[in-house]
């Protein structure tokens, strides 16, 4: 059933009120008429069973049928920090990260980072992540929709470490830690609950060994993929859908 | 070090000729000059630590100097059944799968594939994923290019499955088995040697529910991605990397 996702205050009591395009999309393409039934979130974690009541080109108003329990939310929470990569890189990022189940984006400046960030201009490509992200989120039928945050200094990404249960910094060190020997481990001792994540990933030059020393300073743990090297917008994607195979989310721990 | 694939017949005795692009690339890209040192792949397993011996516009004659015996490969020879998605989302696949470890692609054609398959113009195209191929398995480090092949009807891809230890066939299925619930026991009974394996992933309208009990009839395994519905180009890049995580390909395994 197709799946819309729309601001808390567009639900008003039991009717919820969908705009712009969404409204568009529902009358447009999907020819929606009144009686049908459709899927509405509010983005975070409400999601509901609404029929249509009313059909028009900009507003299309349902009516709650059904408040839906089951979730698609991953039991980890796990959130991608990715240094900005060049071209529309993190598009790629946020969109397939989103469907395999990304928590949240936040995007940062390493010493490597090869694109000039504009804050001005950021403004309005941060408007266009956040709608990748809630396409995406539409699509592959999550419950919320991640946040795409302000893109920080790498000093201040440092600084958030403190907030996550495990931050796993990818990092290929000569005989170092590979991902599964960090993440078996912490995922075996959290069989049940959540727990809070963050995924950190390097530009297409990778991190200054000095960036990856700051990191474990900061209570990281450095870990590498493999022996294959995966482009900067691979291991985001890559990783996290590790992680998530090895929290449950794919069968194995019931 | 930069690392170029060539065929097995430009190697005689301890010279190798990188001809064309590559070639080009040497000469103008990376400034080489005689005495410079690059690795040389025959994209069947050989890797060869190579010295520039001279260097021209569309020929560059290199002298081996070192056989190398470290290999990329993973120990799972996963290959990738795709049924023809939309648009060039198969050179993604090709390009994420290929630097994530994947041995080969096997385009298919299902009830619900959307795009009009014409083998005329499909030359073309097989060259075209040939070459992304090729340039994600330099840029990755691999030590072989994986192969990818001409599309098969579904009834053909059947036939296939017999030749593989297991064949893992993407499909939601009420109360079906995860990835993680025939991935894992397959590579603990496999905890050293090799292993074939193939991923068969739907088009974007899915599998119909017939296909999949052939598949399952001709021996496949039929599993869900779990509860977030992946995108065609995304659902064998997010298994792959979790099968070779399971395989030890990202530490865990010694």
């Amino acid at each position: 059933m197709q799946r819309y996702f729309v601001e808390k205050e567009q639900f008003e009591n039991n009717i919820v009120r969908i705009l712009g395009e969404d409204a568009r999309h529902i009358g447009k393409v999907m020819r929606g008429r009144v009686g049908d039934e459709i899927i509405v979130c509010d983005g975070a974690g409400r999601v509901v069973l609404a029929r249509l009541e009313s059909v028009e080109a900009g507003e299309v108003a349902a009516m709650v049928i059904e408040e839906m329990t089951e979730t698609s939310e991953a039991r980890f929470r796990v959130e991608i920090a990715q240094s900005l990569p060049k071209g529309d890189k993190l598009e790629t990022v946020i969109q397939k990260c989103t469907e395999i189940g990304a928590a949240a984006f936040v995007p940062f400046l390493s010493e490597r980072t090869v694109v000039q960030y504009d804050a001005k201009k950021e403004e309005k490509r941060l408007q266009r992540w956040g709608k990748i992200a809630k396409e995406a989120a539409e699509q592959s039928h999550r419950s919320r929709v991640p946040e795409v945050r302000q893109p920080l200094p790498y000093k201040q990404l440092l600084k958030t470490f403190a907030n996550y249960d495990l931050v796993l910094f990818c990092y290929e060190k000569e005989d170092g830690l590979q991902l599964r020997d960090v993440v078996r481990p912490f995922a075996e001792s959290r069989l049940e609950g959540s727990a809070s994540m963050l995924v950190v990933v390097g530009p297409e030059g990778g991190f200054a060994e000095r960036e990856a020393d700051e990191a474990a300073a900061s209570g990281a743990k450095i870990a590498g993929l493999g022996r294959r090297i995966l482009r900067a917008e691979t291991a985001g994607m890559a990783a996290l859908a590790c992680i998530l195979y090895e929290s449950g989310e794919m069968g194995g721990n019931q």
